[in-house]
């Protein structure tokens, strides 16, 4: 039983996107990596739909199990901050049309599943992720290779995750322990 | 000929929707307003589904020619100003699926326009929207005053708008003159 994790890195300039298969035992390969760029030549309407759509065509190609998206904070630069959080909307919202569950992971939550330490740089956190998925190169932009971390983190970690997002109401279980529980339910429904 | 301006002021909790029908004489007639809630205490994802999912179905029923939205500050409450942000980027995201021109405006624009003054408090923009559009009681909460006050505000403006939301690629007409031919090009068309 393989959980397959789609997470998103959300931002206008770059949203980084990566997919990733986890067996039971942890074991992590990557199915797939990319980068969405819009220009800041555009109307921010025009920005927000060519995420939106490929966010549509990455979640239609690869129908991951649960969406992992990085915590936006009201801390981060001023100028970028409001259109990382507007992008975040739009990829959070086309999971739950979907009915794709979504959990949301802090950069320090990140950095220290990938890494063990929670102020661990960039690229200490591309070079882990390019030795946890035996890849023969690392990904980039960091954009990518941050995708691929929160997808990872998101599979890895117990006790975080969507609950925060705003109450829970998954009983006892973690967010993901559910996802976990929902995908091995979808399993045994459909294949 | 009829400019129909759907104004949304965004949030979580709850997200103000008006739609407003203004003649070419600057005369307007109020079509629908409302106020779309969610509970903090669901997850996030469902939380931006709701609105998602109400939003598509203001869009569907009264198929605005523009979308006016809330400009939203990193200024605000820090506590928040991430939500506002993702519900407008859903927003904005689900007009632009449509193809439908979105604007922004500022509170101080639309305090200004509705009343004369851009410090005007929200008191004063409830009671003269109720006025412009004829309204036998002022709409509630304030939100839904605030959505119809953006509706005006687009349709009355001139020189604001889409293009201040980074780059305008529309000539030299401003967003409002731009929205006015788009409607009168769909007029020509289809009616």
């Amino acid at each position: 039983m393989t959980l397959r994790v789609l997470g998103v890195d959300p931002g206008l300039t770059r949203c980084g996107i990566g997919v990733v298969d986890i067996e039971q035992n942890r074991r992590a390969t990557m199915v797939a990596v990319g980068v969405v760029g819009t220009s800041a030549e555009l109307t921010l309407d025009k920005r927000l739909l060519v995420i939106a759509q490929a966010i549509d065509e990455w979640l239609d190609l690869h129908e991951p199990d649960v969406v992992a998206v990085e915590r936006v904070f009201s801390q981060m630069n001023v100028s970028t901050v409001m259109g990382v959080a507007q992008a975040s909307g739009v990829v959070i919202a086309a999971a739950a049309r979907r009915g794709i569950p979504v959990a949301l992971h802090t950069p320090s939550e990140v950095k220290a599943a990938v890494t063990g330490s929670g102020t661990a740089n960039k690229d200490a956190v591309t070079k882990l992720v390019t030795k946890i998925l035996r890849l023969s190169a690392p990904p980039k932009p960091a954009d990518a290779a941050d995708a691929l971390a929160l997808a990872l983190t998101h599979a890895w970690r117990a006790g975080s995750g969507m609950g925060s997002a705003g109450g829970s109401s998954k009983g006892t279980l973690t967010p993901a322990q559910k996802a976990w529980a929902d995908a091995e339910a979808k399993a045994r429904r459909a294949r």
